[in-house]
């Protein structure tokens, strides 16, 4: 009998008939496992069906070949050599795992039998070597209903009918009033075992086989059929693969790591999946199956003696030498064979060192930033690997503390995860209670139904925020990312009483009341509200994070901005690489508490003079603003965007702020309350708002302009280089910026003239509408630059509000109708049609337009990819997120 | 001198020296004027300066060339033999007017010069003839001013400036202290004279030519000079008119009605414009000028005997027979020439008939029905002729009452002319008011602010509806629309006080308070707002109508749908020859008394059971509403949309009705107050509405289909031909239709299959979002047809929400922004685009996927051509727009 055959091929004991080039006969998982054979890991040895007797099988009406049969008896003599046990002995049995596994993964085609070979003999045998009945009988019990389910086929019969064998296993536990299903004992499993092949007999009419051999010939049958089953069917149906590929069965001989002091098992990895550090780190149990090194019944020990202390119990470099010194080896093979960090589960079964299972190892932000860069340094793969390995979302971790554990804490509610980092504060209701006790020096996490632009200074002041309403780009959610600091949105439990101060999750009794100035810790990167404080780490950057950036920088080719309103946020957005600002937003500005006020006046104004006369005592502020984000910026474009929102957002709804705006207009209380009334809008997003503000009141964006352009002219006199990117928000129609973009060009020459001095400023706007899109031909001959205002695009190319959404967004993402939320990640097939069209007619005009993105997506990685497929030549993002958009940038252009 | 000469064209007298092929030569306004006289209409004589004179004028350095002047020697003597008066005599002047004339009409390019040649001299012979020195010297002094504007250029020096001409003629004013112009006496307007001539004089340093061949010669210099003028340059190059066409220049004589008893002027119709009669109606007055005829300071005389009443003085027939006799003559002739009844200015100067403008008349719906019915008898026109010539919007007043006269009413306020008709009532607030004073017997309008579904039943009971808010296409202009009821809409001026049930308009001393109870009169058809009742008019079909609709048919190439929510909507529409039902809303169906309260119930539910029971409730009442808009639609598709509009609309807002629920659902009044707080949404526009109700509670579309299949299979069995179309509203994914079709045929099925009858039902889509345009062709996969709802695609295309735009939509259309609004009219740039786009994608599936429309636009004459074009099978408008509908359909195939 030669092992080359064609029916099957051995792997094992470091050699293996297949290699990985042979994924059409061998399968995918046969093909590997050949592979790491070969390459000297020892994979616990077994024998690959091939497809071409897959094809036999079924030509031959479901039979399965002769020669196999034969084939097969041979290969599990040497198997059984090797692992020293024999198939069917009633002292030393070798036992089998049954896979399927075809040349592409077909993930729940078909599910694993274990334990193949055990019977009411052999199941001594293991009980005896074991020296274990319980975990003997444990596993035939399982073997049976195993086989019984998904090779024999005794199913549920309706969808909601318990599991059969799970049926009897809970009547058992009911029987002899236990809890758990390892509170069974010995006699109580044989029952079972009992109970189980009577139920197969009673379902199918068929004896449960108790012979191995038949066992297995059954087995290895039902993997074939499963490649026709209706589920695998429609999984190739779905992905375009061939029927007539067949399946490959993979089967391997089973190792136990508790047969006796001489055996052990642990999972390792080959690097500090925590920081990164070279060197193996991990855990094992002597005499231990796999699931107790993470059941934690017992405590499990550290491989190398220098990881444990005194009171610990030996390490595996002090309890078996050898086997850590074959581990090592291992490790390193695997780590150079993979080329990354290796997550390995290994069994010791009689002192001889099996590898279960390997994969590229999970790690935190920070071991992924040192371990490309040391790989590369070790000249494993090279810098674009390592780049491409990168998962940008993971910087975040980079920037933002984290809750060093969550062991014994039980999450009190569960919001929508807004903005990254761990906060812990003291609970406050209202902005301005967040500002007092802010000054009083204490940490406070800010809770509402949901935020305005009034509250911008109390969320300033807070540590955290935490709202009941909004989605993931809701204004709570927006500023909160824009300052870094952790939000949770859209916590829907939670039920807010202003009045009285508190907030309640759930009702009845299960009701929990959380009063203001109770301590509550938020997880903005989980979405996870917790009672009490929990101890966080903080965040930093490893030595290796600057390199890896130059690395990215240097493939990179689509630029990177920030959002940013404020000089501080400028500055710490150049700290983090930024290259400019794509988005400062004005109206963020008029809030201060020495501009509402005037602001608040000009909005009340009957005539054009008192307008002009409330907006000039605006203006020098304004000026002011401008000139600290532009000294920040310095040599580096600064996109700014002209009053957007619907004035209504800026009217005061207290009655002392209402009482305060009367007075100081000279008019009486009911006028200002008429006021507010008469601007409120039923779809405030379809509004009066953007440049529509500028068509009724001209003013507003002429003095906008000209604080603009004068604080470039004051700057310029310092010899600092300003760089000013006029835009236009919400332009639906030509005539609009024909209008508006005059109106720019007509201030800005007036004030350079004025001061003597010529600025470079461009004029751009917001395309953010659909209409904008489909007439960007037209809009482009008026302006320098278009910067996609995706969040207003979504919001309109789906009639969907972003406020509102969070109502029903559950149910399709559910429903699987949504598969992600299109506020966070840019709708390619509809949004980005748009943005397509919108760059393609632009550009049609204009071949050099200068085309950005200032969405939410600008910061979202698959949409920086889209960005710079479409020929965007920026992206600009909140600060905090431009290190993740400089690693998305680099990853779009490799 | 030949008058064929290269300078000058003559007209007059029966003849002329060009004709209407000789635009390029004579300009637009020359060559009509000697196609009339060829014609042997009695125009004014004049002769025609040629655009090749206008090239050499500016060739010779802006002067008239020598021959020229010689040529109009000659010409205005063979002019003043006609007109019987000589150029320049101190006796009987002829006095001139001069007017530009381009190949192209270029609208306010230059001013008319009227009554030149009159001096001090000539002033006294005019004076002297029509034995009126007032008018001679009244004459003068405007002469004098406009040659002074016009010709030499004396304007205000800016726009704040008074007309330095009307200044002083203000000061004669205050210093005769009188009022008005007429009430200036002799002396005075000499004094003016003198005045103006002196302000000429210091302006320019020129002194006013008295010289009639100076004033000839500067007016026509002025004329030529006025083709480079600024307008004029900025008009061309936005036409692409080419800027070396020139212009021409008329010279025509002034005719005068008012020298004597043997004078007269007039205005008459071919055919009566009130009723389409055949033969001439007009007025004269004996003795007079033109604007004594409509200034009604003298009583005008009728023109034929059997038109005047015995109190009324004699008519032209019986002062004037000869004269009548040529005009009728005249009025045949010109009929016959331009092929369409005629409104003529004539007058009569010493016996002898001057044409001095005709025009196409304005006519009534009426008129202009039997009209176009009637030339086409005449074989004047044919039937395509006939059909071009209506103008659809006009076959309203066949449909809707007007008011008899508005003479001496000043309207109190105007708004939107949201839906046409007249209608007189009693204001009340509220809907409940209204349905009570309607039981009562009484006529009233109802004002509010804005309209809700839920107050539907008092608009049924009330005549008219008026509100402060909302735009054309609010909910109160389309309810108000489809019941054919008159509608004002977005009356800013009005102030509402619900509390003290009152109006008010104005403020301070101007302020006008309208209590419930007042009689106002609305005419929806302009928008104004009457205190006090008017006399209305019946509408009534003329017998023409259905003759000229059977035309309008047979040309027709595109269905005509209404949209109807009842049966009487649905019988009315058919009544008026819509082909079906394009759309049938069912939300207004949960608003009757009988069903709300399960509605709500409904929306309440906790549990899918609870839901399924209030459900329940209201299948067989929506069976019923399905079963009578079958059956009167028998034999016609109809389609139904499901429920579309956000959950919150049907919650209650009142105390009453709130603990009304909360009794009903056994639930505390908190609870419900909580529910309407919970679903209140922030964008409801883009909300939680159309098919996201259908994801987040899959049972109200089931119980929907159910009732439509249910009804349809019951009329089935008694031989009713049913054809109904299920339409799923707001869909924005794929996998939202995917889910959506196949939940409907699933249900359709299940109903067919119990009651054992097949129904040929069809399952279709609203495309109303910029994505589902976007993926058409993905949607298209699984529907019969498309119904674009471009209300909604407006709004989300634009980002702008109907109900808020009335704010800022005025300034838009004010700065010329907007041409029309959206709303009324496609916006074809951006939304059109968007539609052609769905439909290429959708027909690109599915070649012959049905296409429809069912917004405002579907009663839209120029959106109903733009539908056509599309390539759409149907257009759906509301029942009282289907006859104008179905002229602009045919219109549109012509």
């Amino acid at each position: 009998m030669v092992e080359t055959s064609s029916s099957i091929f051995f792997f094992g004991d470091g050699k293996a008939d297949g290699n990985s080039s042979m994924r059409d006969l061998l399968g995918g998982k046969g093909a590997g496992l050949a592979e790491m054979s070969n390459a000297g890991i020892p994979v616990p040895p077994g024998i690959t069906i091939t497809t071409d007797t897959c094809a036999e099988f079924f030509k031959n009406n479901n039979n399965l070949p002769d020669n196999l049969k034969l084939e097969m008896q041979s290969a599990l003599i040497r198997i059984g050599k090797i692992v020293g046990t024999e198939f069917g002995s009633a002292t030393n049995p070798l036992l089998l795992s049954v896979r399927s596994g075809a040349r592409v993964s077909m993930p729940g085609m078909m599910d694993t039998v274990l334990n193949l070979g055990l019977n009411d003999e052999t199941v001594q045998g293991l009980a005896d070597i074991s020296k274990d009945p319980r975990f003997a009988y444990d596993s035939y019990r399982r073997f049976v209903a195993m086989f019984g389910d998904v090779v024999l086929g005794v199913r549920r019969k309706t969808d909601e009918d318990e599991d059969p064998f799970e049926h009897l296993l809970n009547e058992k536990k009911k029987k002899y009033r236990v809890e758990l299903d390892t509170e069974l004992d010995v006699s109580a499993l044989k029952e079972l075992v009992s109970e189980y092949k009577a139920l197969i007999f009673d379902s199918l009419g068929v004896t449960f086989p108790d012979d191995p051999w038949l066992q297995l010939w059954a087995a290895i049958s039902a993997v074939f059929l499963s490649w026709h089953s209706d589920r695998a069917k429609i999984y190739r149906k779905l992905n375009n693969f061939s029927d007539s590929w067949g399946t490959a069965v993979n089967v391997q001989s089973m190792v136990f790591g508790n047969l006796g002091d001489n055996c052990a098992t642990g999972v390792c990895f080959t690097r500090d999946p925590s920081n990164g550090l070279k060197g193996l780190v991990g855990e094992y149990l002597i005499n231990a199956q796999g699931e107790d090194v993470v059941a934690g019944v017992r405590t499990p020990q550290k491989i190398l003696k220098k990881h444990r202390t005194d009171s610990e119990d030996s390490s595996l470099e002090e309890s078996m030498p050898k086997s850590l010194e074959e581990l090592l080896a291992v490790s390193d093979k695997l780590e150079h064979h993979f080329g990354d960090m290796q997550d390995i589960e290994f069994t010791i079964q009689q002192n001889k060192l099996w590898i279960l299972q390997t994969r590229n190892a999970k790690r935190t932000g920070l071991a992924m930033v040192k371990i490309a860069v040391d790989l590369v340094e070790e000249n494993f793969i090279s810098k674009e690997e390592a780049l491409k390995r990168i998962d940008p979302e993971q910087i975040n971790e980079l920037l933002h503390p984290i809750f060093k554990s969550y062991k014994n804490v039980v999450p009190i509610a569960q919001g929508l995860a807004a903005s990254p980092g761990a906060a812990v504060g003291k609970v406050v209701f209202t902005a301005a209670d967040a500002s007092i006790a802010a000054k009083n020096g204490k940490n406070v996490i800010l809770v509402r139904d949901e935020t305005s632009p009034e509250d911008i200074e109390g969320m300033t002041t807070a540590v955290g925020i935490l709202t009941a309403r909004g989605g993931t780009t809701s204004h709570a959610a927006v500023v909160a990312r824009g300052m870094g600091k952790p939000c949770i949105t859209g916590c829907k439990e939670l039920k807010i009483d202003y009045k009285k101060k508190i907030f309640t999750i759930n009702t009845g009794s299960d009701a929990l009341v959380i009063m203001e100035g109770d301590v509550i810790s938020i997880d903005g990167t989980t979405g996870l509200v917790l009672l009490g404080a929990l101890e966080t780490e903080d965040a930093v950057f490893p030595d290796e994070y600057e390199k890896l950036l130059s690395w990215a920088n240097a493939v990179r080719t689509i630029n990177v901005r920030s959002n940013a309103d404020t000089p501080e946020d400028a500055r710490r957005a150049r700290e983090f690489g930024a290259e400019g600002i794509g988005l400062c937003r004005t109206e963020h500005m008029f809030f201060g508490e020495s501009r509402i006020l005037a602001f608040r006046e000009m909005i009340c104004a009957e005539t054009k003079d008192d307008r002009l006369m409330a907006l000039n005592k605006i203006l020098p502020i304004q000026r002011d603003d401008f000139i600290g984000i532009f000294r920040a910026m310095n040599g580096l474009p600064v996109t700014i965007r002209l009053l957007d929102p619907p004035l209504h957002e800026f009217l005061p709804n207290s009655d002392n702020e209402i009482k305060e705006l009367a007075e100081t207009i000279g008019k009486d209380v009911n006028f200002v309350i008429s006021k507010v009334d008469s601007l409120r809008e039923i779809n405030p997003m379809l509004g009066h708002r953007g440049v529509r503000l500028a068509v009724t009141s001209p003013e507003i964006y002429e003095i906008q302009v000209r604080a603009i352009i004068e604080a470039a002219c004051q700057l310029k006199k310092e010899n600092i280089s300003v760089l000013p990117e006029i835009m236009i928000p919400l332009i639906g129609l030509e005539e609009e910026i024909q209008m508006l973009s005059e109106t720019v060009h007509n201030i800005a020459k007036i004030v350079m003239n004025e001061n003597n001095v010529k600025i470079d400023y461009l004029v751009g706007t917001m395309i953010e509408l659909p209409r904008a899109c489909i007439i960007a031909d037209k809009i482009a001959h008026y302006v320098d630059f278009f910067s996609f205002g995706t969040n207003d695009l979504t919001q309109t190319t789906f009639g969907l509000s972003r406020d509102d959404s969070s109502r029903f967004l559950p149910d399709y993402i559910n429903k699987g109708i949504f598969n992600t939320d299109p506020f966070v990640e840019i709708d390619q097939p509809g949004v980005g049609a748009l943005v397509e069209i919108g760059i393609k007619n632009g550009r049609s005009v204009k071949k050099d337009l200068k085309i950005g993105i200032c969405g939410e997506h600008g910061g979202n990685p698959p949409s920086i990819k889209f960005c710079y497929d479409a020929g965007m030549n920026y992206v600009s993002c909140s600060p905090f997120r431009v290190p993740i958009a400089l690693f998305a940038a680099a990853q779009a252009s490799l």
